[in-house]
């Protein structure tokens, strides 16, 4: 249970900033909010300046009475601590405060997010104001939960001003030690780049030509680094002042600038904020999908929440289409389906005035009772409360995609062989599983992989010895392996490993790599299966493979290494390992997957047609059983000896039922 | 009559600068503007480091010799005031004078209008140097009208320089009194921006994310009003030298940066420059009419000058096509069948150097005698000289749109539901009016409407209470008014008005909005009329409108919204209401502004074939009607019982005349 | 003879930049060199901080080593003199070397070439290596010849630091004299510009609007020559020190930002860096066959060496494709056969670490005895050893194509009728010759013509009045000119010739254009050729043609100059000029073309398939003729009379001889 105080209901609200609004309107929110069911909502995220209105005046009072009116009515609260914004005297008077960008442009005080992190005055100032937080509210009885910060690095990504500059060459001191070491890693032999002191190295702004890759993808680790330390620097507030109240800040998916993984052991629960595109909806649960898999297998053994998404449309795309009826409830579900304890939104009232007042909220610009939003927002909040049993339940799978922040920042970089969008590629694969309901996790290469019978690993491109040597050793023991072209190439320093490619995935994959050949946009190439008839189309990329052990699978048919193996297999130790060494169309994907698949013998809870999302979470006592149907059509679906109630209807399901469009059952199924 | 020095004589010139041309080509200057009929010419727009040459050094001998050479030629002038593009010695010395962009770039001289408006010192100088023009030409007897700057806020529509803050500071002070009121009016409580001192506030530069929508609008009006401030100051410095001589500035038409009425008031007369693309001579003729309606309304009850217009071809867009034979009379009589006084040209002689040299002159770079273009520019000064009569009568219309630069700058502002060309939409609408040979003038939502038949209010995203009850009671009264999506969303704060858009005009209307789907580029919807068989497509947006005593003329067919209403009618007081929720195809436009003209009974004067252009002028005791034939075939026109002498070729017109291709008539018909 | 020290061999090795690897890989890079053939290998580019770590320590022991190593081996050495890329230290401690953009950025360390052309403190430590250099190595025996610095201007064509705009200001100011001059030639008298000091000139940084095209053109003269005092600074150092060793620097082929021909007379041979995308071969073929010529006829009676090209793929490109097995020596004998003596690779090994290791090298990432690449490397390097005999023999052409920098940079300026592509131009007539096997060399419109019989002169939009001279001369006596539209508009201060274009050509061409008349993409225009029955497609641009004694050979058939004009053909004095007057789909190309060179009897050296190349190189006592087959497919081609043996296979040729696909044939034929 990630929420003790809200007992076992799965969290329903959203982001609450009263400051936007007359005192007059809060009786009627909280009305409202009680009329939806919320239970739950987040407060004071961007709230710095009305907290504190110039450096030395503080002013608490009129969120004492928020806090107050919101427990009077059962609400409970996600605190946030309202650094995510320093307030205009800040910035105006610390002006270092302010990022910088690459080209030297210090980014002003207007919109949000206006600091740099590696400002020391924008830490002392935000440790002061969360300190003072903390202290007021720690045993404020509407107190269920602390937000820190907000989607961090969200906007700005780096900072180069000085403060960063000095922090940088900190951060590479430690981290290397001595120049020699720096040299080294990043090949400063090449073009002349040696450093003889360390107040000779910058941030990698622009700069003539390529910038040292190395020296970017650390200043990544080092923007990563330094977030973190603004994440730590809070919880260690929290922590003294209230040990037992969870802490979470929000992630946002799929973010290349944070590497996510390196901050989950600091919450108590993953947290995320979900916006996919209404104007497609069959991506939009695509990607949500996939977010919940990436972001969940972040804590594997804890449900997360959904912080925050939008009840209709957002305000920041170039077109903002609004939520069709019905999409934003199955969307709603879908995050519970997929290991969800928490359905929240931002926000509870759209905003009148400021940039974001046509994102959608909870409550729109019309009168509550006319508004097509409100009314399914009510909805949810109804069938939510049917569903609290499944609250603590968690979501267990037999497939991993490793995923690797490092490896996205590296493969990334500038001056490649061809452009990879890793996280595009990764979710294209993670696609595959979804449409089948097999369940998917994203794993770090380093992870412990025995849980699962198959680990994907999509363009790895970064991975060193002993990570790869923690995939060849999965295959040893038994398991199926599938790696893509354009992985194992370089090691943790983005150093080339010479020899043949995947370095240190050769002895599982019995193969090795000469040349890449990447594609331009438009053009392809063909490549048949074994004894099939006819060619799959692949574009954007095919790896020269030499076969050391392997059989080839696939063979391309076309350019000048027709006949050179374009997907293999090969036995290693008790398991297998599968090599892809272009990028198939859709048929060619299926047919190799499935006989990966067929292999290890997976199969998903229920078969169910196209368009039907199938998860299960599972209890002690008991598994949660999902059907949600994205089509616009009624879906028969066999269950088979499966049968029990619908959590939501409360409707007996056996046999062959009948899943309206847009509709979702949940059926609990005891454990014998 | 705007020119009493010219008589009745339609102006007829262009800019000269002679000082780029050595003396001894003056004397050809001369003789050649003589021999094209050449009454006025526009001398000195960019001659400040010529008349200043240092910050001590005052040279007129030149500008002296210059003004009485045309003086004694019966050559009026039109004096620039100078101050467009400070000299070089200024900026050097003075860099604060240059502008600043948003990502602070400080840009320097070497182009022209390199000046900030917010400038202290670019004041003191230019108001220097104006002082001095004004005193020493006072009584020149060229002198027929002032031309105060040049193309005000082109190039540079805002500078983020210190001066700029400073006065963006101090404008702000004096609009909200406290800053309370500012926080109130910029919604600051929303991304922790409450500002506790003026000090804190800067110009909306470059920041992380949006920036506040609020300050950008603010931004925006303070840049209009820190140009006309600047026009102000030169303004007066004339007025108190020469009361009698009238002064003007050249505007742009549908120019973004400057909203050109809240100027109209200090000008005597309205001057405008004209550049339509060549390249398409549909669209160009087209936007020349709705630029000249738009300029022309600024001050209806006089005629306007075409201060600006090419021979040929321009030099500032990618390709520059020239305007074929008989293309620029055309555009020149069209000029003044819309309501115009001067045609006027950029420039008289075609530069040899600089970055302008390659747009046309009325002289080319080859002989005069070899010119195509200068045998045009004579044929159409001999023709204007018969046009004299037509000088002070106006242009009558009975149909308005209404258009606001406050909602242009809003509804453009970044972090909208979609993208809305506000422009482009006016002139959407303006261009059917166009086509039917229904003259309308642009006025704003709040004006005396009692003029109008009917008001088509484009996208009226920003409507106060006040303007919006205006147009209300326009039709309370008997108007006719048609308003479209995405109107009446905010308040003058740009605040969403609550409880239903467009919120001032919902009475009228007869409706009220709740949701917007804006589309992507490539989607669209249907919609089908009452009981027409077929439907129209509708694309990038659509309003779901919910009818509330208003009748639905049609209603969409596709999407989610099926069966809601695309298009609206509302009786209302003595007058009806039209709501037109998409933007409908070409065929499906028409076929709704058919049924409004028809019901408010609006005829073109004359029935032409399409591609003819028809208006009339009026005067005391007689009209003007202009026929131009824009295609490249013979039109018939059937007269009817309208019958007079063609004022150019002195036939006399009756029955059914043939209008040549490009060719125009003009009969003058006294009123009984 | 190039290289005296490598006596008749053809120089063949590549860039060789030890200081990445350990030494321990030195014995293996010169063991594999000596396999591959290598004898010369080019060391010390990006070594300036590895030389001299720090401002007063200088590190030269690693360099002694790999130059005696080298020498023991017999291996000569291109010895570059560093500077291409100072380190850290020196910028870090004096920032004002760095780069500055036009927006006013500085471009960071980190990349390479990060220095400014005019930087004072670049210079003097710039000085002070090469210095040190050209003592320590003046004798060394593996010193074969110097590469002063690298590919000059790559990345960083201009600066606008304070060093550049003094250093601006200077060149001006001995460039006019006076300021009355300057202002003359930049036409200042427009737009306010007149300049009344020195100090008031600034580079042509960011500005409102379009900056002063003079200038802009003035500041890349400057800019070429601040580069080209660079060169001359290190020149002067490496004369003294060793007045017999040949010195180059590297240039790039059409390359915009310096005028090579200016420099030619300071290189002992000019030398080319040469990158052709793989992803188009007979894109890339023409393109590399192009440079070639260009780069040889800088100086026509001196072989050229190819001093870097890609064994495969390069890493600079959005996607970068390998080359096909074949092509690398296809496009290596290519440059033999177009008058290099010398084939260097970048380069040797490639790197593990930092921007470019992902360019390929002679040596791969894989093993070198599994690699593909290395393969071809060494085969090539066996091949070339045969052709020794070629080195000192000439390229003679008959065809020369004007080309002059000052023209590319005034027509490229902003603010032009329409787009000119003025090297892709240059280029698309060039395509043909070399499609029909007919050499073409490049000149500047000043050069002796004496030696061709045909002079191709497209857009050549700034001629002088004496350069006109020369090319109206060449006809005169007999030659034939082709002129193209857009032709002979500016004189040398890019101001526009009045009283019609192409002044200076008008004589010998008996026309001149009135108007031009530039197509927005997409559209087009239409001619025909005298009785032809067919029209042609033409587009980008037509010209609006006066005949003035010239006799047209096509007329326009569309648009509204129908009947003009589209080429023409006049008798002048012995000989003939030709004009284009606009942009022919190929087949006009090739009527036109076709009728000129039969005219002037021009006829390729072998009539051979399409793909076919066929070159000749001319020594005192032999000629040698190259076939290269860039086809797929086997080649027959009838020798006639000719015959000898391949100097590659030994095989006596004669008859009709078969080349097979990517393959090449070299025969020796003796003069009689």
């Amino acid at each position: 249970m990630i929420f003790p105080r809200l007992r076992n209901a799965i969290a329903f609200g959203g982001d609450y900033n009263p400051e936007q609004w007359p005192e007059s309107v809060w009786q009627e929110d909280v009305r409202l909010m009680r009329e939806a069911g919320v239970n739950l909502v987040t407060v004071g995220v961007f709230s710095w300046a009305r907290l504190q209105p110039s450096e030395k005046r503080f002013e608490f009072g009129w969120l004492d009475r928020v806090l107050d009116l919101l427990a009077a009515n059962q609400i409970g609260v996600c605190l946030a601590t309202a650094t995510a914004s320093p307030p205009p005297w800040l910035t105006a008077r610390y002006p270092e405060v302010l990022p910088v960008t690459a080209d030297g442009v210090r980014l002003q005080v207007g919109a949000r997010q206006n600091y740099s992190p590696s400002s020391r005055v924008y830490r002392k100032f935000a440790s002061a104001l969360v300190t003072k937080m903390a202290r007021r509210y720690a045993r404020h009885p509407a107190l269920v939960t602390w937000h820190i910060n907000n989607e961090y690095a969200c906007h700005v990504p780096e900072c180069h001003g000085p403060d960063s500059t000095r922090a940088f060459r900190a951060w590479l001191k430690k981290k290397y030690g001595s120049l020699a070491a720096l040299n080294n890693a990043w090949g400063t032999a090449f073009w002349s780049q040696g450093y003889g002191q360390w107040e000779e190295i910058f941030t990698p702004s622009r700069a003539p030509y390529h910038s040292n890759p190395t020296q970017c993808l650390d200043f990544k680790r080092f923007t990563n680094d330094a977030f973190l330390e603004l994440y730590d620097l809070e919880l260690a507030i929290l922590r003294r002042a209230t040990p037992d109240i969870p802490v979470t800040t929000n992630f946002m998916g799929f973010f290349k600038a944070l590497d996510y993984r390196s901050w989950s052991s600091r919450l108590d629960y993953v947290s995320w904020d979900s916006y996919p595109d209404p104007s497609d909806e069959s991506a939009a649960r695509r990607a949500a999908a996939a977010g919940h898999d990436l972001m969940r297998s972040l804590k594997p053994d804890r449900p997360f929440v959904l912080m925050e998404q939008a009840a209709s449309a957002v305000n920041w795309r170039p077109v903002n289409m609004p939520k069709r009826p019905g999409v934003m409830r199955l969307q709603s579900l879908q995050a519970v389906a997929r290991g969800g304890d928490g359905v929240m939104f931002f926000q509870w009232r759209a905003s009148r005035a400021g940039a974001e007042k046509y994102h959608s909220g909870m409550l729109q610009h019309v009168a509550a009772e006319d508004s097509r939003v409100f009314a399914e927002v009510k909805a949810l909040g109804s069938e939510l409360k049917k569903l609290g049993v499944v609250t603590g339940s968690l979501v267990r799978n037999r497939v991993a995609i490793a995923f690797d922040w490092h490896a996205w920042w590296a493969v990334e970089l500038e001056s490649k062989p061809g452009r990879i969008d890793y996280a595009a590629w990764a979710q294209q694969l993670h696609a595959w599983f979804y449409a089948q309901n097999l369940g998917v996790d994203f794993v770090h290469p380093s992870a412990d992989l025995s849980r699962y019978e198959l680990v994907v690993a999509p363009a790895l491109y970064l991975l060193n010895e002993k990570d790869g040597g923690n995939l060849q050793s999965f295959v040893e023991r038994g398991g199926t392996l599938l790696a893509t072209y354009f992985s194992g190439v370089v090691d943790e320093m983005e150093h080339a490993v010479c020899g043949g490619y995947p370095a240190y995935l050769r002895q599982a994959l019995g193969l090795w790599v000469e040349e890449w050949v990447p594609y331009p946009e438009g053009r392809s190439n063909r490549f048949r299966f074994g004894r099939a008839r006819a060619d799959h189309r692949c574009d954007h990329w095919c790896d020269l493979v030499h076969l050391d052990g392997a059989q080839a699978l696939a063979v391309f048919t076309g350019d000048y290494f027709a006949g050179r193996p374009a997907a293999t297999r090969h036995h290693y130790g008790k398991g297998a390992a599968y090599y892809l060494a272009t990028r198939p169309d859709a048929a060619g994907l299926d047919v190799l997957l499935s006989q990966v698949i067929k292999e290890v013998r997976l199969a998903p809870p229920l078969r169910v047609p196209a368009g039907v999302e199938v998860t299960v979470r599972e209890a002690a006592d008991a598994q949660f059983l999902f059907l949600l149907n994205h089509t616009n059509e009624p879906a028969k679906i066999a269950l088979g000896l499966t049968r029990g109630h619908d959590l939501i209807t409360g409707r007996l399901l056996s046999g062959t039922v009948q899943l309206p469009p847009c509709d979702v059952q949940v059926m609990r199924l005891p454990l014998k």
